[in-house]
């Protein structure tokens, strides 16, 4: 089956793709144009209640990423963190999430177990290069009969480790089989990422995520060039809870759901969103 | 372990319950003062992309429960459907919904596998009664052990089979030994509940679901009296859906995230409902 | 990707599947040299502790056939029982277990929810046969994308309906597309299996499962003609339950594993199941 | 609800465990006699096919154990291995095995990944014992709303540090508040364990895995005085691969079941260890 995600890549100056938690805020994600979907821990994580620090297990990750999969045509690139372990970790994880459907793959070099990237004075330690260069080795080799894109995440930015060693790094994780990097950052403006960018000199294009730095808009990157894919990580669930909150107080104001009914979705949007009209169209054709 | 929803419904003219389709949905139900939780399954199905006709597993609604009662105090009432089968298969899926920590399930008297309740020509054929009577009597066996609430729901209205026919159901049901009956409509106007309530003459209070008919407010349904519960049952992804459509649309509008981040729920929102704090105070305790 | 168990029917004058409950039972089964792995709903409900009764849900199955699948390399049939529901959950099931790369379906055409069909006194009451063609239309549509074979099973004899109910049944399902017939009897002698064999004049072969009658050796089949897979479909928990209790009671005895260490497979030979030396082999390539 | 272990052990002079990798085989260990389960991570994970290595997630485990607490009576005893990360895992980690109705967990004082503890040549890191004090404190804390054991598990001597290394975790770890302590070795005799226990002089009772030394037996243990729990942590996974491979082998050989069938447990074995005379019951009371 060929890799969709790699064929955007080659085709379009710029890949965007939006955050999911649930195959639902996927096809939302499919229906407003964006190229793919981001499978993300943090908003995973937020769904259930928990903190972004690898509590959530590889199958409550997996499992969701496959019911992703099954529910929109666009392709789906898994946020697998730190790779659930060590390289051995990464060989069985890989896989899995090739076989899930997965077009790419994003795993990062910090160590397990880790802390989300934009708390402030989180833990933020990284293993060595040449472990997570065996790291990237082993994903590369358990995604290859699937076509998956293997996309090293740095941290050095994040740890306060300087443009040197991002770009260090960078450099050795795409010697070591990474298909694109990913570079993070969580300066409030675009100037570090920017920067990385200019100084880049590695054989892989770029991905970003600019959740902290939110002026980088996609015509900026499409100027500063060697970026491919651009990541909305977070903006589903930070969307779906501004509303239910405020859904949530209306009702509690109002003693009821007269207003809050006409402000929403309604339910028949939702059948729309389930797909329900396919359903009742096979229904005639195998109900008998 | 005293059953809470027990508790508030004794001490409480009247419990209202939210919808939720993840700990976070729930979490932020129980931020806004509602008395308890609905896991609702047309909200999983939503969630899941799928209709809501029978296509999750138990297993899919079950461990997301059991994920919702782990991340909220307030009491969580579980929608299992017509019970994924016959009284056998309510007996093991009662025992489970219990030890999940279920402070009531509401079982259905439609067919498996069903159809959702509020879509215009959906399947909808009932059960015999004296079968549903066995399932009562079975969910009530299994449920005991924990103290379970087990609620009865007829869907005679919402097959359009009359008010007499209901109330005989509703009367069936409180005899096999149901502790409430949620009665279910699908007009667009409360005169179908208010003239099943005010008929009512049951030994059990009961509980509704005023998804079509918007305009019974909480102050109304008081004054009916004999209405213990009130379930919002599908809020909560409906205001989900319009929020992410309405972020998806204005990122891909603006080529960027520069508006959208503003006028939603920040990352540090996020942090406070993932309870990173509580994370923080624990990793100076353990963190050794 | 070309289905194996295609090649191997196409191939083969008879195919051998032996059922698993895991995939070390699955991986002992490879090894000892059968063409095919049976993943087998009794058997894991077994597993489980649970008649076999549609209790387990679709996860459970859908779940260790998946486990099964990624770790052997001959081909997988599921047992997916009734189906899970009417037609539309079998289009919903169907795609699911062709995804997660089972070979072919069993599919049989009792009520769901299902009694075991070996059980004297069991629940055995059949779909009506209009209703079951529709079934095995929508799974032909559901595993098309993935080249899955669809095998019906008419449960007629195992309902006491007789030969001719069984014939024009399996006539019917083969007419609807299904393309193998698994035909299932309970007697304890084959005349009922090889008279139902003779008499068949339909275009697909048929598949048998020779517990009850365990006379029927494989020799005998070849000679009848007509049957391409024979199930052997209880026979890996059926010796691990009695290996078990030996062990443990032995144990009891001797106070202590002394004796029994000998008698069983050594701690080494379960390494070597588990692919202890690849993953060594993988530690000196990718650890660093 | 009371901790059935803990009156076992102030009760019993040696509690003696029986490993399992599924309800079933749990349920043949009660049957046998067993004092309680061990719900075997290396069992497990050699059921899944895959090395004993921290490849199994959470999630696995975990529903597998709440599967087995389900299905017997006596207590069931969790190994979480190292606990899935540090101390915050850990929190995480405990409160979901407590939940599950785990009497007690076993924790390891290796580092994430683990390798298995009784391969030669294995990975065998142990972590800093203020780090480990943690982790227990941490588990001690999320078990004690139910009451929940925490062993400690030391694996100093499987690491080749020596008696003394490995009497000074134990002390450490039970100040830390373990509430036993097991203590593991590889050797093929007893000797190591014996001299342990002779210089053990902690406040908290010992816990052994006599699977390497086999000639250890429960009458030697009782003798020592200080052990309180024999586990026996392997043999029902042991003794089912003997069998199967026996039995699969046999097959072969004969091409058809007519000899196997007289020498494995009969269908009708299985059905009583399903429960179906209990469904059969259930069946008469409640389907009407």
């Amino acid at each position: 089956m060929a890799n969709s995600l790699k064929d955007k890549i080659g085709s379009s100056d710029l890949v965007t793709l939006m955050s999911a938690h649930n195959p639902l805020s996927a096809r939302l994600a499919e229906e407003a144009g964006f190229d793919g979907v981001w499978a993300s821990g943090f908003e995973l994580s937020a769904a259930y209640g928990v903190p972004d620090a690898s509590l959530l297990s590889l199958t409550q990750h997996l499992d969701m990423t496959r019911a992703i999969v099954e529910q929109v045509a666009i392709p789906v690139i898994a946020d697998i963190d730190t790779g659930y372990g060590n390289a051995i970790n990464v060989l069985h994880v890989v896989a899995a999430y090739a076989a899930a459907g997965s077009a790419a793959v994003v795993m990062e070099d910090k160590l397990f177990p880790k802390d989300t990237s934009l708390l402030a004075g989180g833990r933020q330690e990284l293993v060595r290069i040449e472990e997570f260069q065996g790291k990237i080795a082993a994903a590369c080799e358990a995604g290859k009969a699937h076509d998956l894109l293997v996309i090293a995440r740095t941290e050095a930015l994040i740890a306060d480790l300087g443009l040197d060693e991002a770009l260090r790094r960078g450099m050795a994780y795409a010697e070591a089989g990474a298909n694109l990097l990913l570079v993070h950052s969580r300066r409030k403006t675009p100037d570090e990422i920017v920067a990385f960018t200019e100084r880049w000199r590695g054989p892989v294009p770029l991905v970003i995520v600019p959740t902290a730095y939110p002026d980088l808009t996609e015509a900026k990157v499409r100027a500063l060039g060697k970026i491919k894919i651009v990541i909305y990580a977070n903006h589903a669930i930070r969307a779906a809870v501004s509303a239910m909150r405020e859904a949530f107080a209306q009702i509690r104001r109002d003693g009821g759901i007269h207003q809050v009914d006409k402000q929403i979705a309604s339910v028949e949007d939702i059948f729309d969103l389930q797909r329900v009209p396919a359903m009742k169209a096979a229904e005639k054709k195998y109900l008998r």
